[in-house]
């Protein structure tokens, strides 16, 4: 690598809101959309919410001459909605998902029947490694009484974890998408925190768009009112996050966000506000050390938000044990009224009244037995997410006592510690 | 690091047959096992089927003065049932649950309702990372007519893709466990490729324990002779396997495996034979160049193996989209008939018949439709793996096209690419 290196990178991101049948103009703004990557031709563009195949087949066929590179990641019953566009070749990609993600009888929600992750694209681009991972967490329904809460901080520490440990060798890190989290929900700090990744609107200096970088405005037209709740003026839940490892520096020349219209001032490509970022990567300068990496290092937000997350995580498994045991007496329960029901039906009384009351019975038993099931599952999740997070909180304690010059070796991650011993 | 520096490292691994209420002697063979850990003193001690987190705390509790660090990975309904003890601290640790793990309706096979996964603990030895991985796949339950053979593949990738994405960095990667695999099959083979990782057995010349290495054996009074099926000597599915980087050289000086008894010729420790390896890491020797990752650069055997798996999972999907079509059938089916018993009851026609059949009828088209998102999700996981597989073949078929030269740039993971840069 050439001493004045600089790699820029631009890259887009937007939360298509594509749901067959249900999202408006679904088809034209598709169109349009893929029109305006082709124009722009973006490094990369990371989507989500392309809950149709053929959709991403659609636009993989407009974008073939643009992007040659692209890849729809699958999961679950519907599909994590998540795809990618490169320019450039995809060396690798995997992808996790996520152990918790809902409830399956909150059909409504139908979050669980989507299988959400997070996935991975490796690029080697003028000789670094780009890890560049897209996601899309558990959607916030109700802020104020958030039933999915501990299941979206075990997906952003979840997230968290599968970043550090599939990005050590990773010269610049990439995270783009719907997070569905607020700059300062526990989520998201628990993310930045743990990861070291940096916001790109918070870290640009040339940013244009909406008003505090909001990414659901009120003034799209496919924003109803009350999905934004006490906030009229629009929340800032996608992403575009990035860090540089191995001596590279990492800044965000310019940020954009459209607001509430297309760039043409034309009608919105989704419900929520598309990201763009131009990025550049060059060598550290010398006389500055900024230090991309800081997260881990500073123990005492890491461990405030580690602890943050440990209680609500327990929270959620409380929570989780009281469902489980209620639907375990709900199974009891159903086993004997179905005992009684057979007595009174052999015996000849309301025979006609006790086979009517056969069905929802069994139906209770089963729906109570897989609720029970469900939430003994869940339960297991949130324990190991408790686990995790103790563990790594026993680790920044241990090196709290051991005062401030112990605590980088600790803390930091294997890539940090290994950036240091190169300096 | 000294330039004369050797790492020894003592390894255990043992799938426990620790099923509540049903394997035989439980108790006293993990007394008997604990005993036997505390005096030997291992660095690492691996153990699967540990399905009772009641069982890991007494194990806890009962080595903790010789192995501090421990840790129960926690997943699914029943859990993981993986488990390690470790003589040194913990660094880190996390887990990936395979997508695929069998069908929750054969609840005799009771494998889905496990949550099967791959742990991953991160030590610090030496000034060395090493990465130690402990898995349990699916089970195989009929060898010649296997419905888990896709799912095996699947699971054989997604742990082999787990380690090649989390061990970059690592200077030394182990991974124990009880693959159900034997070792020419093709999830084996595959694993081996995609990793490069080296069989202990194969590797040392100093091996004592049963015949061919086998891991099952007839000797074993809790092995059942119709388990061996067409393997009358007995079958070897359970591994220690290993590979270094970073100009590093792994040898595996010693290995042994029990022979149906425990190690004092008592009854044995469990229906599988514990393994144990003393593992040696030193500076790679200039004279010979052991190349320990030789895997993925030889395409040959590579894309062979790919272009298998690729075709195992693909027949595999085609079944699964079958099965979600047959369901979907049924649901159609279950709902014509639960109109016609309406207007039955209703017309006042077989009115208690139709009630009767009210029940069985609901369950059917419930039972159907949970059969058919199962499947679809089947069929999404299975084509998220072939995707996966294809883009590593079409990456291999490329660097056969360009030639030899250019085969190692291409197929060599980063880990190796960096190796060669350092050398």
């Amino acid at each position: 690598m050439k001493p004045n290196f600089t790699l820029r990178l631009r890259v887009f991101n937007l939360n298509c809101w594509g749901i067959p049948f249900l999202s408006k103009h679904r088809a034209d703004r598709l169109k349009r959309l893929g029109d305006f990557l082709n124009m722009e031709s973006f490094d990369l563009a990371l989507l989500e919410e392309v809950w149709s195949e053929q959709d991403f087949q659609y636009l993989r066929q407009k974008l073939l001459p643009t992007y040659p590179a692209a890849h729809y990641f699958r999961s679950g019953i519907i599909g994590s909605g998540l795809c990618v566009f490169s320019k450039h070749p995809i060396q690798e990609f995997t992808q996790h998902v996520f152990t918790l993600n809902g409830y399956p009888y909150m059909i409504h929600h139908c979050d669980w029947f989507c299988g959400k992750a997070v996935g991975l694209l490796v690029l080697h681009l003028s000789g670094l490694v780009l890890n560049a991972y897209v996601t899309h967490l558990h959607a916030e329904y109700n802020r104020q009484k958030d039933i999915y809460l501990a299941h979206r901080v075990a997906q952003a520490w979840e997230l968290a974890q599968f970043i550090h440990h599939t990005s050590k060798k990773a010269d610049v890190v990439l995270l783009c998408g719907d997070l569905n989290l607020h700059p300062k929900d526990l989520g998201c700090r628990l993310l930045k925190e743990w990861t070291g990744l940096h916001d790109a609107y918070l870290e640009t200096r040339d940013f244009k768009g909406s008003e505090e970088g909001c990414t659901m405005v009120p003034k799209n037209c496919y924003v109803k009112h009350q999905e934004l709740g006490p906030f009229p003026l629009g929340i800032r839940i996608d992403y575009i996050l990035y860090k540089a490892v191995s001596g590279l520096y990492i800044s965000c020349k310019t940020f954009k966000t459209t607001t509430g219209h297309d760039p043409y001032s034309g009608p919105p490509f989704s419900d929520h506000e598309a990201l763009m970022a131009t990025l550049c990567v060059r060598h550290s300068p010398p006389q500055h050390n900024p230090s991309p990496t800081h997260g881990p290092a500073e123990s005492s937000p890491l461990t405030s938000v580690l602890r943050e997350a440990w209680a609500e995580v327990d929270q959620g498994m409380a929570q989780a044990h009281w469902w489980a045991t209620m639907a375990g007496y709900a199974v009891g329960l159903g086993l004997l009224l179905l005992a009684l029901l057979c007595a009174l039906a052999a015996g000849g009384w309301m025979r006609e009244a006790a086979l009517l009351l056969w069905t929802p019975n069994v139906g209770l038993v089963l729906g109570a037995g897989a609720f029970y099931l469900f939430h003994v599952q869940e339960a297991k999740g949130l324990c190991k997410t408790r686990a995790e997070l103790q563990h790594v909180l026993g680790r920044a304690r241990e090196a709290q006592d051991l005062g401030p010059e112990s605590q980088p070796a600790l803390l930091l991650g294997q890539q940090e510690r290994d950036r240091a011993e190169e300096q």
